[in-house]
């Protein structure tokens, strides 16, 4: 199953909208194929491990099958994994979790099981869930799983005030951040951003063959046509209450805008994500600002943080997040740090917002 | 030499203002005895083990000493260790690394050599550096290693803006805390911290023979004589042209009062520093406020920065060092994560400044 699991991260990039799959056909003690799931539309990891075996000869008949995720039971756009299995004539199909699809949530593995097969589910559970986080997190509540991007000083500064943060962070660090965007499905950042340094929130350091959707805050429409992150029109843009022809020309670039306005007369960033989850966005990577990563914080939307402490000390200068000054340390954002690991020089710490 | 290192180790609370040493006696393959310093005026870790091997019937005729430090060839508090090598007939010595102290130098190894003994030098010497930082610190440079203790969120907030910070961290990083305090022969703090917490700023969290003494930066000798960092009156504070009665009831409590003013009216940081070397200092543990936290980072008086990150986000806050705005990143505090670990649901950063 690990071996099944690390196939299953060769989508990593790649399956969105659907969630990244591994497979391992074991007969008599040897591996005689393995797939992993291809583009929306293509192959599944089982299909793939079948057509794998196949071609190097083996037969997969009594075979063992390890799946990463409980085969799917429905005509998707392509045909049902669960029955291709029986057809091929694999006698066992473990299973590290059920599907969390509603379409198939337990199907999969009931149609084996009626079709003889021995099933099992639960083996590495924990892990299968976390190469999925965002497939699940949209299965399960109809929203993205959102995680925020922050590269800080020890002290927790962001920038100077005069706005400078270029090279905070180390050249793995940065890689690292677009291997975070590469496996998104979508780039949120804000019109802030957008003024002050024109990004374009594409993957470019590390090799993927899918751009993420950009996703846009910006409730009056201010952006420029020229922005460098519409530049390929793969872009979403949420406003409130925004000119109508501004959104207009918007949608001329081919770009899709949203109206979600908040009663404050901002965007509404609960809805938002909603919208995102609706289209079938997994994982959302965010890059924004000291106001906009705060707001999202503050309405609950963040479920990860993902930040990158450079070994250097600002002292006065710009924070992480823009929240408002407690009274008591009750309503704080309670974290559970989930990993922590050096990259060169750089810290790098995931941590997950706790909802107990 | 990994055994002498862990048994110098247990001297880590103790042996101050001497060096952490341990001593490991091998003979045909077979360790016959063992020992580690013993606090100021009692046995050096190699004269231990030498008992170590004799109570235990064996003879070190011929036998090989490893110790984590050069033996000493002066007549201290004790005679010197190299001396007793010789006349115990230890055939040779592996030692990790030199004694930094100008009185010993190298000399220590050369008595060894001049009597015949088969002498290494360096194994494990980075190691043994380590055991050591503050010992080598006031040898090298006549200063304290200076280590800057400072707990907050994520977002690098140390407290709310009305002081509430109790309980940021959890239990496991407050002992870890005091095991830190208690290797320091020295705690500092300032005023204000003992303003608006009035802390004792002793060991309780682990067990101790020995508290370091207590250091408080206070220019105009504002402390309450009823203050708990002077409880004990095994304290010393600083001042700047501060009143002379206000000194005067100090030392009348048994506490020294030095004035060391800066050309600001404040006190000498650095020179504090130099004071506390004299006075045998070797670890200094510092513990204070947002304000001396800053000063001492500016003025370029800390080496290490020991830092708890607790898994929360407190958004406006106060932040961990007064630091004037730059307006460009290369006068930044550059640092180097030393260690780095999670104890239970905090983290626990490590971090040098880096002086190249």
């Amino acid at each position: 199953m690990r071996r099944a699991l690390a196939l299953g991260e060769h989508g990593m990039f790649t399956t969105a909208p659907n969630p990244r799959v591994g497979c391992v056909i074991v007969s008599q003690g040897r591996v005689i194929g393995e797939g992993w799931t291809q583009p929306a539309g293509q192959d599944h990891a089982e299909i793939q491990a079948l057509k794998h075996a196949a071609a190097r000869g083996h037969s997969v008949r009594g075979a063992t099958a390890y799946v990463t995720l409980e085969p799917c039971s429905h005509f998707g756009r392509t045909p049902p994994c669960a029955n291709a299995l029986i057809e091929a004539g694999i006698k066992r199909v473990i299973a590290a979790m059920e599907d969390p699809n509603p379409l198939v949530a337990g199907r999969g593995l009931a149609i084996l099981r009626n079709a003889g097969i021995e099933v099992r589910c639960g083996l590495l559970e924990q892990e299968a869930q976390e190469l999925n986080i965002g497939f699940v997190s949209r299965m399960t509540r109809g929203l993205p799983w959102v995680r925020l991007k922050v590269a800080a000083s020890l002290d927790g500064k962001t920038a100077l005030h005069n706005g400078v943060s270029q090279w905070l962070t180390g050249e793995t660090a940065r890689a690292d951040g677009h291997a975070w965007r590469a496996r998104a499905c979508a780039i949120l950042t804000g019109i802030g951003t957008v003024r002050e340094d024109n990004p374009a929130l594409t993957v470019r350091a590390v090799p993927t063959p899918r751009q993420p959707l950009r996703v846009l805050v910006d409730s009056q429409l201010d952006v420029p046509l020229s922005a460098r992150v519409l530049a390929d029109g793969h872009a979403l843009v949420a406003c409130a209450n925004a000119p109508a022809e501004r959104a207009a020309h918007l949608r001329e670039l081919g770009i899709e805008v949203l109206d979600l306005p908040n009663p404050h007369g901002k965007v509404d960033l609960p809805a938002l994500m909603r919208a995102l989850g609706e289209r079938q966005i997994n994982e959302l990577h965010v890059e924004a600002g000291f106001k906009l990563n705060g707001s999202l914080l503050r309405e609950g939307c963040v479920d990860e943080l993902l930040t990158y402490l450079a070994p250097s000390i600002l002292g006065d200068a710009q924070g992480m997040f823009n929240l408002p000054a407690l009274t008591d340390l009750a309503p704080r954002i309670a974290l559970r740090f989930h990993d922590v690991r050096l990259l060169d020089d750089d810290l790098r710490i995931v941590a997950r917002v706790r909802r107990d």
